[in-house]
């Protein structure tokens, strides 16, 4: 059982742990050789360059992804040299634009904000008049925690990116709350699904994870479930599904954005669950039957390590977060630190959330300044 | 933080995924390129040779080991030259050299079999007539999982091996069962011990490890807690030791053998414990400070693949065992099938010892023929 994975990222980096367990030999395409899943990089190349990849994709079972970002045309030259690619181009079309997933999940009746594909600023202006004087626009490719995203109030706030196509006009929802819900689906149609969790962003990254989500209703969930498994299903993902979602004051559950691999609000599951996201999503894209998704304790906290200390220094940082918090599972990601960058992450687990939390937290704050 | 492993078993292997998650760097001297450990081998080499183990050990914080069989002249080499070998060389030889154990043991007063270091066939006479008529004789160094072990009933029964030398004559201890405490130490001193785990044997080899130990009082568990703690102290161990031990009919927690290394009895922590042996082992060479070892649940049962099926398929077999059984964590090492060969293992946590014994017993059972 071999596995490709297009990028050298954290993400590629944390299913190193579940393939070798699972005896599942990993090779990685990384950007450079110092990429955070060097244990496992074999190729050191450009994911936009179909030669690179191709050349690369020899020898693996199947190809899969660290990042959504390679280009459709290097999707299709896989497929089309009879490369098996999880997913595939036209589950993936969804998670690299966000107009292509806006048009999609409507078709599908699937809950979410009011939205429209402007082309200018007269119709953004339109758009915003129609959603009560704010709105946010988002470049529907390339945009990524936070990048990408902005909130306007005027027609002509967006003119820049204007120039370069059209953009998502999304109503701005006023929220309780972010949830995410993870699925795995593998090409058989077998899904599962981990608990539903709420996030916590902070300037459009992800910063906290509680898991489960607290005092969720059981409708609540029942609706996630029900979104992620149509998405899944219609969509033909293959691998890790995550489906962000605003919780609404009205207990009203949107769908925010997608995710089509591991993601920020699945990192708890490598220490929290029976089956981690990582490995779920080995066994999904080599088609094995999937592992059982339960938790393996009452809650769960990820808090993310963001930066890091501006000396740069984490080997003096984590002798002392573990004489402090002997029970805080580390994971850092092997990258040099610079400002918002997400560098780790710590997850605590217990029978009481409020102990897990201070536990995670207190554990991330050794690297902060 | 750079950890250098001697041997590229199963082992090395398994220290990947939490050097992984903890950012550290692994390098591993293997035998050949395709050691189980290979993902992480930067070196192929002969681990008897003191100028490949003195050049792998450039440019590493620590260097550890996946076997106990490198020679004193090579880590006194390692030493001499300034490198960090934990454990070190005067730890190490209680493990490569059963007598040098036994004779150690006695004089710090820990409970062990009868025993004796016999140069001829008058003397094992001697020792037989001593014990009752039968007595185990094993080679001083080098056995494993049932080699160099041998019970005899008469002088002349173990003659081939006393030609190479003088052998270690023990009673035939009449046990209840086989117990293990694993304990980590660090060179600051701090220790930390999980569970005291069952182990039972079959050929010699481990089969299954039932974590904690069922029914065992309270005085066997302090027992076999205060002996580990006297013998990783006193041989100044650093890294994970396991302590192999008999529980006899009376009550009485006798040492059987020692291992200065992660080791099969302590597998069920990968799954079944917040800090596992092989997380354990990396921070307490690097000088960490220790993790916790508490289990994440109240039953672990491990199970080990021996040999796996005679055609050498294990892709085939991989998937029926995931359908059938979900829950289980399946470890394979990467080696080709082989009798008697441990090829991999399974764990299952839970509630209930005998629900767990029986997902791990039927997921491995997938393996046989």
């Amino acid at each position: 059982m071999r596995v490709g994975v297009i990028g050298g990222g954290q993400l590629a980096r944390m299913m190193v742990p579940p393939a070798v367990e699972l005896g599942v030999e990993l090779a990685v395409l990384g950007e450079a050789p110092d990429a955070s899943a060097r244990i496992a990089v074999t190729t050191v190349g450009d994911y936009r360059d179909a030669d690179v990849v191709l050349a690369f994709a020899r020898g693996v079972d199947v190809i899969t992804f660290d990042h959504e970002h390679v280009p459709q045309e290097v999707l299709h030259a896989l497929v089309d040299a009879g490369v098996v690619v999880r997913p595939g181009p036209d589950a993936l079309r969804h998670a690299q634009d966000k107009l292509v997933l806006r048009e999609r999940l409507q078709g599908l009746g699937v809950p979410q904000p009011e939205w429209a594909r402007v082309a200018d600023a007269e119709e953004l202006g339109a758009f915003i008049e129609r959603v009560g004087g704010r709105a946010v626009v988002k470049t529907p490719r390339g945009g990524y925690d936070g990048h990408g995203v902005r909130i306007v109030s005027s027609a002509h706030e967006a003119d820049d990116w204007l120039a370069d196509g059209p953009l998502l006009a999304e109503e701005v929802v006023e929220f309780r709350r972010e949830l995410a819900q993870l699925v795995a689906r593998r090409p058989s149609g077998e899904v599962a699904m981990w608990s539903l969790v709420e996030t916590v962003q902070g300037d459009g990254v992800c910063r906290e994870v509680f898991a489960p989500a607290p005092h969720a209703t059981a409708r609540v969930e029942r609706v996630a479930r029900e979104i992620a498994h149509t998405v899944a299903e219609a969509l033909g993902v293959t691998g890790v599904l995550a489906v962000e979602l605003f919780e609404t004051f009205d207990e009203r559950v949107l769908v925010n954005e997608l995710a089509m691999r591991p993601h920020n609000s699945g990192h708890w599951t490598i220490d929290g669950a029976v089956t981690s996201q990582f490995e779920q999503h080995l066994r999904a894209v080599l088609d094995l039957p999937l592992g059982s998704p339960d938790a393996i304790a009452p809650w769960s906290a990820m808090v993310n390590v963001l930066g890091g200390p501006a000396d740069g220094d984490l080997d003096r940082r984590v002798p002392r977060l573990m004489a402090d918090q002997p029970a805080a599972k580390l994971h850092l990601y092997g990258k040099t630190t610079r400002p918002g960058r997400k560098i780790g992450h710590v997850t605590a687990t217990g029978d009481d959330l409020d102990d897990a939390v201070f536990v995670a937290r207190a554990a991330a704050a050794f690297f902060e300044d």
